[in-house]
Protein backbone atom coordinates (compact mmCIF):
# COMPACT_ATOMS: atom_id res chain seq x y z
CA UNK A 1 0.00 0.00 0.00
CA UNK A 2 1.45 3.50 -0.92
CA UNK A 3 1.09 6.52 0.77
CA UNK A 4 1.05 9.92 -0.54
CA UNK A 5 1.51 13.14 1.51
CA UNK A 6 1.10 16.45 0.82
CA UNK A 7 1.44 19.64 2.91
CA UNK A 8 -0.65 22.68 3.30
CA UNK A 9 -0.11 25.86 4.41
CA UNK A 10 -2.50 27.42 6.74
CA UNK A 11 -3.94 30.45 5.59
CA UNK A 12 -3.40 33.56 7.43
CA UNK A 13 -4.30 37.17 8.11
CA UNK A 14 -7.87 36.55 9.78
CA UNK A 15 -6.12 35.77 12.70
CA UNK A 16 -5.51 39.13 13.26
CA UNK A 17 -9.34 39.95 12.53
CA UNK A 18 -10.09 37.82 14.99
CA UNK A 19 -8.28 39.39 17.60
CA UNK A 20 -10.22 42.51 16.52
CA UNK A 21 -13.44 40.27 17.18
CA UNK A 22 -11.84 39.22 20.56
CA UNK A 23 -11.31 42.76 21.50
CA UNK A 24 -15.08 43.48 21.10
CA UNK A 25 -15.94 40.71 22.83
CA UNK A 26 -13.82 41.45 25.84
CA UNK A 27 -15.46 45.13 25.84
CA UNK A 28 -19.10 44.54 25.78
CA UNK A 29 -18.16 41.39 28.34
CA UNK A 30 -19.67 38.83 25.72
CA UNK A 31 -18.63 35.50 26.16
CA UNK A 32 -18.32 34.01 22.61
CA UNK A 33 -18.30 29.90 21.51
CA UNK A 34 -17.75 28.36 18.17
CA UNK A 35 -20.09 25.38 17.58
CA UNK A 36 -18.26 23.23 14.64
CA UNK A 37 -19.27 19.38 13.40
CA UNK A 38 -19.97 17.24 10.57
CA UNK A 39 -23.32 18.24 8.85
CA UNK A 40 -25.78 16.85 10.77
CA UNK A 41 -24.11 16.08 14.02
CA UNK A 42 -26.58 18.22 15.96
CA UNK A 43 -25.99 21.90 16.21
CA UNK A 44 -28.60 23.37 15.49
CA UNK A 45 -30.97 21.35 17.84
CA UNK A 46 -28.15 21.24 20.79
CA UNK A 47 -28.33 25.52 20.42
CA UNK A 48 -32.13 24.90 20.51
CA UNK A 49 -31.78 23.18 23.37
CA UNK A 50 -29.68 25.56 24.92
CA UNK A 51 -31.61 28.39 23.98
CA UNK A 52 -34.75 26.83 25.51
CA UNK A 53 -32.40 25.92 28.93
CA UNK A 54 -31.07 29.11 29.65
CA UNK A 55 -34.06 31.32 28.57
CA UNK A 56 -34.58 34.14 31.27
CA UNK A 57 -31.34 33.35 32.75
CA UNK A 58 -29.02 35.24 30.33
CA UNK A 59 -28.81 37.12 27.19
CA UNK A 60 -27.88 35.13 24.23
CA UNK A 61 -26.77 36.44 20.28
CA UNK A 62 -26.56 33.91 17.86
CA UNK A 63 -24.66 34.43 14.47
CA UNK A 64 -25.56 31.33 11.97
CA UNK A 65 -23.24 30.08 9.31
CA UNK A 66 -24.45 28.07 6.80
CA UNK A 67 -23.50 27.59 2.90
CA UNK A 68 -27.13 28.08 1.51
CA UNK A 69 -30.41 28.20 2.94
CA UNK A 70 -31.27 30.45 6.17
CA UNK A 71 -33.28 27.31 7.95
CA UNK A 72 -31.21 27.56 10.74
CA UNK A 73 -31.65 31.08 11.17
CA UNK A 74 -35.13 30.23 11.01
CA UNK A 75 -35.22 27.78 13.31
CA UNK A 76 -33.10 29.90 16.18
CA UNK A 77 -35.55 32.94 15.58
CA UNK A 78 -37.98 31.46 17.14
CA UNK A 79 -36.44 31.59 20.85
CA UNK A 80 -36.83 35.22 20.41
CA UNK A 81 -33.30 35.39 20.36
CA UNK A 82 -31.00 38.30 17.89
CA UNK A 83 -30.03 35.86 14.90
CA UNK A 84 -27.58 37.07 12.08
CA UNK A 85 -27.37 34.90 9.06
CA UNK A 86 -24.25 34.66 6.83
CA UNK A 87 -24.77 32.40 3.81
CA UNK A 88 -21.62 31.40 2.68
CA UNK A 89 -22.58 30.64 -1.13
CA UNK A 90 -20.31 27.64 -0.91
CA UNK A 91 -17.91 28.63 1.24
CA UNK A 92 -16.89 26.00 3.56
CA UNK A 93 -16.10 27.94 6.88
CA UNK A 94 -16.64 31.15 8.32
CA UNK A 95 -13.42 33.35 8.75
CA UNK A 96 -13.19 36.34 11.40
CA UNK A 97 -13.99 38.70 8.88
CA UNK A 98 -17.60 37.44 8.32
CA UNK A 99 -18.10 37.32 11.64
CA UNK A 100 -17.08 40.81 11.58
CA UNK A 101 -19.83 41.60 8.84
CA UNK A 102 -22.47 39.98 10.72
CA UNK A 103 -21.36 41.51 14.21
CA UNK A 104 -22.85 45.45 12.92
CA UNK A 105 -26.05 43.72 12.60
CA UNK A 106 -25.64 42.77 16.72
CA UNK A 107 -25.86 45.59 19.62
CA UNK A 108 -23.03 43.44 21.64
CA UNK A 109 -23.84 45.37 24.87
CA UNK A 110 -25.84 43.60 27.57
CA UNK A 111 -25.24 40.37 25.37
CA UNK A 112 -23.74 37.70 27.86
CA UNK A 113 -23.40 35.31 25.43
CA UNK A 114 -22.89 34.62 21.68
CA UNK A 115 -23.18 31.21 19.87
CA UNK A 116 -21.37 31.13 16.55
CA UNK A 117 -23.12 28.13 14.87
CA UNK A 118 -20.35 27.60 11.99
CA UNK A 119 -21.31 25.72 8.91
CA UNK A 120 -21.36 21.90 9.00
CA UNK A 121 -17.83 20.40 8.55
CA UNK A 122 -14.67 18.56 10.65
CA UNK A 123 -12.22 20.00 8.33
CA UNK A 124 -12.03 23.85 7.10
CA UNK A 125 -13.57 25.44 10.57
CA UNK A 126 -10.94 23.96 12.30
CA UNK A 127 -8.00 26.12 11.15
CA UNK A 128 -9.73 29.59 11.45
CA UNK A 129 -10.09 31.77 14.61
CA UNK A 130 -12.97 33.96 14.94
CA UNK A 131 -12.32 35.70 17.86
CA UNK A 132 -14.00 33.22 20.36
CA UNK A 133 -13.26 32.12 24.13
CA UNK A 134 -13.41 28.74 22.73
CA UNK A 135 -14.43 26.02 19.79
CA UNK A 136 -17.09 23.26 20.64
CA UNK A 137 -16.93 20.33 19.08
CA UNK A 138 -19.88 18.13 18.35
CA UNK A 139 -19.62 14.65 17.22
CA UNK A 140 -22.74 12.23 17.37
CA UNK A 141 -22.48 8.63 18.26
CA UNK A 142 -23.58 7.40 14.41
CA UNK A 143 -20.48 8.93 13.07
CA UNK A 144 -18.49 5.75 14.77
CA UNK A 145 -15.85 6.16 17.35
CA UNK A 146 -13.00 6.77 14.73
CA UNK A 147 -13.76 10.82 13.78
CA UNK A 148 -11.24 12.48 15.93
CA UNK A 149 -8.16 10.40 14.77
CA UNK A 150 -9.27 10.88 11.09
CA UNK A 151 -10.37 14.41 11.66
CA UNK A 152 -7.64 15.76 14.69
CA UNK A 153 -7.39 19.13 13.96
CA UNK A 154 -10.61 20.35 14.65
CA UNK A 155 -10.67 18.05 18.10
CA UNK A 156 -6.91 19.43 18.81
CA UNK A 157 -8.30 23.02 18.35
CA UNK A 158 -11.65 22.66 20.62
CA UNK A 159 -11.84 22.86 24.38
CA UNK A 160 -15.07 21.06 24.84
CA UNK A 161 -16.78 18.08 22.52
CA UNK A 162 -20.28 17.33 23.32
CA UNK A 163 -21.18 13.69 22.16
CA UNK A 164 -24.32 13.74 20.57
CA UNK A 165 -27.36 11.28 19.91
CA UNK A 166 -26.32 9.39 22.87
CA UNK A 167 -29.53 7.60 22.73
CA UNK A 168 -28.90 6.18 19.51
CA UNK A 169 -25.81 3.87 20.90
CA UNK A 170 -27.66 1.12 21.12
CA UNK A 171 -28.00 1.00 17.14
CA UNK A 172 -25.15 1.70 15.79
CA UNK A 173 -21.11 0.74 15.28
CA UNK A 174 -20.20 3.08 18.05
CA UNK A 175 -17.95 2.28 21.18
CA UNK A 176 -18.49 5.41 23.18
CA UNK A 177 -15.70 4.54 25.65
CA UNK A 178 -13.15 4.56 22.23
CA UNK A 179 -14.50 7.34 20.95
CA UNK A 180 -13.70 9.55 24.36
CA UNK A 181 -10.14 7.88 24.27
CA UNK A 182 -9.69 8.73 20.92
CA UNK A 183 -10.59 12.34 21.68
CA UNK A 184 -8.44 12.64 24.72
CA UNK A 185 -5.24 11.30 22.88
CA UNK A 186 -5.68 14.03 20.46
CA UNK A 187 -6.71 16.50 23.21
CA UNK A 188 -6.13 15.97 26.50
CA UNK A 189 -7.66 19.07 27.97
CA UNK A 190 -10.61 18.34 26.10
CA UNK A 191 -14.02 18.71 28.48
CA UNK A 192 -16.83 15.94 27.10
CA UNK A 193 -20.62 16.27 27.34
CA UNK A 194 -22.80 13.44 26.22
CA UNK A 195 -26.45 14.53 25.29
CA UNK A 196 -29.30 13.47 23.32
CA UNK A 197 -31.40 16.26 21.92
CA UNK A 198 -34.11 13.56 21.62
CA UNK A 199 -34.38 12.67 25.08
CA UNK A 200 -32.36 15.79 26.58
CA UNK A 201 -30.47 13.88 28.41
CA UNK A 202 -27.02 15.90 29.64
CA UNK A 203 -28.64 19.15 28.18
CA UNK A 204 -28.87 20.45 31.61
CA UNK A 205 -25.12 19.18 32.39
CA UNK A 206 -23.56 21.43 29.36
CA UNK A 207 -26.07 24.36 29.69
CA UNK A 208 -25.43 25.02 33.79
CA UNK A 209 -21.69 24.60 32.81
CA UNK A 210 -22.01 26.99 29.74
CA UNK A 211 -23.95 29.38 32.14
CA UNK A 212 -21.06 29.27 34.25
CA UNK A 213 -18.92 30.99 31.72
CA UNK A 214 -20.73 33.84 31.32
CA UNK B 1 -33.40 38.92 10.64
CA UNK B 2 -30.58 40.14 8.86
CA UNK B 3 -28.57 38.11 5.97
CA UNK B 4 -24.96 38.44 4.92
CA UNK B 5 -24.01 37.19 1.76
CA UNK B 6 -20.53 36.63 0.25
CA UNK B 7 -19.78 35.35 -3.11
CA UNK B 8 -16.98 33.04 -3.84
CA UNK B 9 -14.58 32.01 -6.26
CA UNK B 10 -14.16 28.56 -7.56
CA UNK B 11 -10.87 27.57 -8.03
CA UNK B 12 -9.34 26.79 -11.53
CA UNK B 13 -7.09 24.71 -13.32
CA UNK B 14 -7.89 21.60 -11.42
CA UNK B 15 -10.34 20.61 -14.44
CA UNK B 16 -7.28 20.67 -17.18
CA UNK B 17 -6.00 17.79 -14.82
CA UNK B 18 -8.93 16.15 -14.25
CA UNK B 19 -9.07 15.72 -18.10
CA UNK B 20 -5.86 14.28 -18.55
CA UNK B 21 -6.76 11.97 -15.76
CA UNK B 22 -10.36 11.12 -17.49
CA UNK B 23 -7.95 10.19 -20.82
CA UNK B 24 -5.87 8.09 -18.69
CA UNK B 25 -9.05 6.49 -17.45
CA UNK B 26 -10.77 5.97 -21.03
CA UNK B 27 -7.74 4.41 -22.25
CA UNK B 28 -7.53 1.83 -19.60
CA UNK B 29 -11.29 1.16 -19.97
CA UNK B 30 -11.73 2.23 -16.55
CA UNK B 31 -15.30 3.58 -14.84
CA UNK B 32 -14.18 5.95 -12.02
CA UNK B 33 -16.27 6.63 -9.38
CA UNK B 34 -16.19 9.77 -6.68
CA UNK B 35 -17.23 8.67 -3.15
CA UNK B 36 -18.45 11.66 -1.31
CA UNK B 37 -20.55 12.83 1.96
CA UNK B 38 -19.93 14.31 5.78
CA UNK B 39 -17.40 12.66 8.11
CA UNK B 40 -19.67 9.08 9.37
CA UNK B 41 -22.26 9.06 6.92
CA UNK B 42 -20.52 5.43 6.12
CA UNK B 43 -18.39 5.94 2.77
CA UNK B 44 -16.09 3.49 3.93
CA UNK B 45 -18.82 0.76 5.10
CA UNK B 46 -20.85 0.97 1.84
CA UNK B 47 -17.18 0.46 -0.04
CA UNK B 48 -16.91 -2.78 2.23
CA UNK B 49 -20.00 -4.04 1.02
CA UNK B 50 -19.20 -3.63 -2.24
CA UNK B 51 -16.06 -5.00 -2.68
CA UNK B 52 -17.42 -7.82 -1.33
CA UNK B 53 -20.33 -8.11 -3.24
CA UNK B 54 -18.58 -7.41 -6.30
CA UNK B 55 -15.66 -9.87 -5.28
CA UNK B 56 -14.46 -12.44 -8.32
CA UNK B 57 -16.97 -10.27 -10.85
CA UNK B 58 -14.88 -7.45 -11.57
CA UNK B 59 -11.43 -6.02 -10.90
CA UNK B 60 -11.18 -3.32 -8.66
CA UNK B 61 -9.15 -0.52 -7.35
CA UNK B 62 -9.20 1.80 -4.30
CA UNK B 63 -7.40 5.42 -3.64
CA UNK B 64 -8.52 6.48 -0.12
CA UNK B 65 -8.33 10.39 0.61
CA UNK B 66 -8.26 10.98 4.20
CA UNK B 67 -7.04 14.36 6.22
CA UNK B 68 -5.13 12.02 8.15
CA UNK B 69 -4.77 8.36 9.48
CA UNK B 70 -4.36 5.37 6.98
CA UNK B 71 -7.55 3.54 8.91
CA UNK B 72 -9.58 3.44 5.72
CA UNK B 73 -7.15 2.10 3.75
CA UNK B 74 -6.24 -0.75 5.92
CA UNK B 75 -9.93 -1.57 6.15
CA UNK B 76 -10.14 -1.95 2.30
CA UNK B 77 -6.72 -3.40 2.02
CA UNK B 78 -8.11 -6.36 3.57
CA UNK B 79 -10.22 -7.23 0.40
CA UNK B 80 -7.19 -7.65 -1.74
CA UNK B 81 -7.27 -4.94 -3.58
CA UNK B 82 -4.53 -2.16 -4.71
CA UNK B 83 -5.45 0.41 -2.84
CA UNK B 84 -3.76 4.13 -2.40
CA UNK B 85 -3.95 5.98 0.84
CA UNK B 86 -3.64 9.91 0.41
CA UNK B 87 -3.12 11.74 3.30
CA UNK B 88 -3.53 15.62 2.51
CA UNK B 89 -2.55 16.79 5.80
CA UNK B 90 -5.49 18.96 6.68
CA UNK B 91 -6.69 19.31 2.92
CA UNK B 92 -10.30 19.26 2.98
CA UNK B 93 -10.80 17.50 -0.21
CA UNK B 94 -8.87 15.67 -3.06
CA UNK B 95 -7.86 17.21 -6.02
CA UNK B 96 -7.13 15.82 -9.82
CA UNK B 97 -3.18 16.13 -9.02
CA UNK B 98 -3.21 13.91 -6.02
CA UNK B 99 -4.90 11.56 -7.66
CA UNK B 100 -2.81 11.67 -10.15
CA UNK B 101 -0.02 11.22 -8.18
CA UNK B 102 -1.71 8.18 -6.66
CA UNK B 103 -2.12 6.81 -9.71
CA UNK B 104 1.59 6.77 -10.39
CA UNK B 105 1.30 3.50 -7.73
CA UNK B 106 -1.41 1.71 -9.70
CA UNK B 107 -1.61 -0.44 -12.45
CA UNK B 108 -4.60 0.89 -14.30
CA UNK B 109 -4.88 -1.82 -17.28
CA UNK B 110 -7.06 -4.77 -16.23
CA UNK B 111 -9.08 -2.45 -13.91
CA UNK B 112 -12.86 -2.23 -14.67
CA UNK B 113 -13.70 -0.23 -11.33
CA UNK B 114 -11.76 2.63 -9.79
CA UNK B 115 -13.23 4.08 -6.65
CA UNK B 116 -12.27 7.22 -4.71
CA UNK B 117 -13.00 8.10 -1.22
CA UNK B 118 -13.01 11.12 -1.19
CA UNK B 119 -12.56 13.33 2.42
CA UNK B 120 -15.37 13.30 4.54
CA UNK B 121 -16.96 16.95 3.97
CA UNK B 122 -20.20 17.62 2.03
CA UNK B 123 -18.86 21.30 1.14
CA UNK B 124 -15.54 21.07 -0.35
CA UNK B 125 -15.17 18.67 -2.65
CA UNK B 126 -17.75 19.18 -4.54
CA UNK B 127 -16.02 21.68 -7.37
CA UNK B 128 -13.44 19.52 -7.62
CA UNK B 129 -13.83 17.24 -10.80
CA UNK B 130 -11.00 14.53 -10.12
CA UNK B 131 -11.47 12.82 -13.59
CA UNK B 132 -14.41 10.58 -12.78
CA UNK B 133 -17.23 9.33 -14.68
CA UNK B 134 -19.48 10.38 -11.73
CA UNK B 135 -19.98 11.52 -8.14
CA UNK B 136 -21.54 9.41 -5.93
CA UNK B 137 -23.07 11.21 -2.78
CA UNK B 138 -23.90 9.06 0.65
CA UNK B 139 -26.02 10.89 2.82
CA UNK B 140 -27.42 8.83 6.08
CA UNK B 141 -30.72 9.13 7.96
CA UNK B 142 -29.23 10.71 11.08
CA UNK B 143 -27.69 13.59 9.39
CA UNK B 144 -31.51 14.54 8.77
CA UNK B 145 -33.45 15.37 6.13
CA UNK B 146 -32.51 19.10 5.18
CA UNK B 147 -29.09 17.98 3.90
CA UNK B 148 -29.57 18.78 0.16
CA UNK B 149 -30.90 21.92 0.66
CA UNK B 150 -28.58 22.93 2.84
CA UNK B 151 -25.22 21.49 1.01
CA UNK B 152 -26.70 22.03 -2.62
CA UNK B 153 -23.69 21.64 -5.00
CA UNK B 154 -22.95 18.15 -3.46
CA UNK B 155 -26.30 17.35 -4.67
CA UNK B 156 -26.10 19.00 -7.67
CA UNK B 157 -23.11 17.42 -9.04
CA UNK B 158 -23.68 13.93 -8.06
CA UNK B 159 -25.10 11.43 -10.69
CA UNK B 160 -26.45 8.77 -7.48
CA UNK B 161 -27.34 9.77 -4.27
CA UNK B 162 -27.09 6.72 -1.73
CA UNK B 163 -29.53 7.12 1.51
CA UNK B 164 -27.57 4.73 4.49
CA UNK B 165 -28.03 3.83 7.31
CA UNK B 166 -31.99 2.81 6.67
CA UNK B 167 -31.95 1.07 9.53
CA UNK B 168 -31.78 3.71 12.12
CA UNK B 169 -35.34 5.53 10.29
CA UNK B 170 -37.17 4.71 13.10
CA UNK B 171 -35.29 5.95 15.76
CA UNK B 172 -33.75 9.75 14.09
CA UNK B 173 -35.64 12.78 13.01
CA UNK B 174 -35.92 11.82 9.56
CA UNK B 175 -38.47 12.17 6.67
CA UNK B 176 -37.56 9.72 3.91
CA UNK B 177 -39.87 10.89 1.48
CA UNK B 178 -38.58 14.69 2.43
CA UNK B 179 -35.04 13.76 1.94
CA UNK B 180 -35.50 12.42 -1.71
CA UNK B 181 -37.68 15.27 -2.46
CA UNK B 182 -35.15 17.69 -1.34
CA UNK B 183 -32.55 15.90 -2.76
CA UNK B 184 -34.60 15.72 -6.56
CA UNK B 185 -35.68 19.77 -6.12
CA UNK B 186 -31.72 19.96 -6.28
CA UNK B 187 -30.71 17.51 -8.62
CA UNK B 188 -33.87 15.61 -10.68
CA UNK B 189 -31.31 13.18 -12.26
CA UNK B 190 -29.89 12.26 -9.25
CA UNK B 191 -30.40 7.64 -9.33
CA UNK B 192 -31.42 7.39 -5.58
CA UNK B 193 -30.35 3.79 -3.80
CA UNK B 194 -31.17 2.97 -0.10
CA UNK B 195 -29.15 1.25 1.88
CA UNK B 196 -28.02 -0.27 5.32
CA UNK B 197 -24.39 -1.50 5.92
CA UNK B 198 -25.64 -3.16 9.14
CA UNK B 199 -28.62 -5.65 7.72
CA UNK B 200 -26.92 -5.33 3.75
CA UNK B 201 -30.39 -3.71 2.63
CA UNK B 202 -29.95 -2.60 -0.52
CA UNK B 203 -26.42 -2.94 -1.00
CA UNK B 204 -27.09 -5.96 -3.78
CA UNK B 205 -29.22 -3.66 -5.77
CA UNK B 206 -26.35 -1.16 -5.79
CA UNK B 207 -23.69 -3.40 -6.75
CA UNK B 208 -25.49 -4.05 -9.57
CA UNK B 209 -25.94 -1.45 -10.81
CA UNK B 210 -22.71 -0.21 -10.30
CA UNK B 211 -21.33 -3.76 -11.86
CA UNK B 212 -23.18 -2.81 -15.28
CA UNK B 213 -21.44 0.44 -15.46
CA UNK B 214 -18.04 -1.27 -15.48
Amino acid sequence: MAIVTIERKVLQKNDELAEQNRELFKKSGTFVINLVSSPGSGKTSILEKTLESLKGKVKVAVIEGDVQTDLDAQRVAKFGVPVVQIVTNGGCHLEAKLVQDALSNIELNGVNLLVIENVGNLVCPAGYDLGEAMKVVIASTTEGDDKPLKYPAMFRNASVLIINKIDLLPYVNCDLAELKKNALQINNNLTVFETSCTTSYGIKEWSEWLLAKT
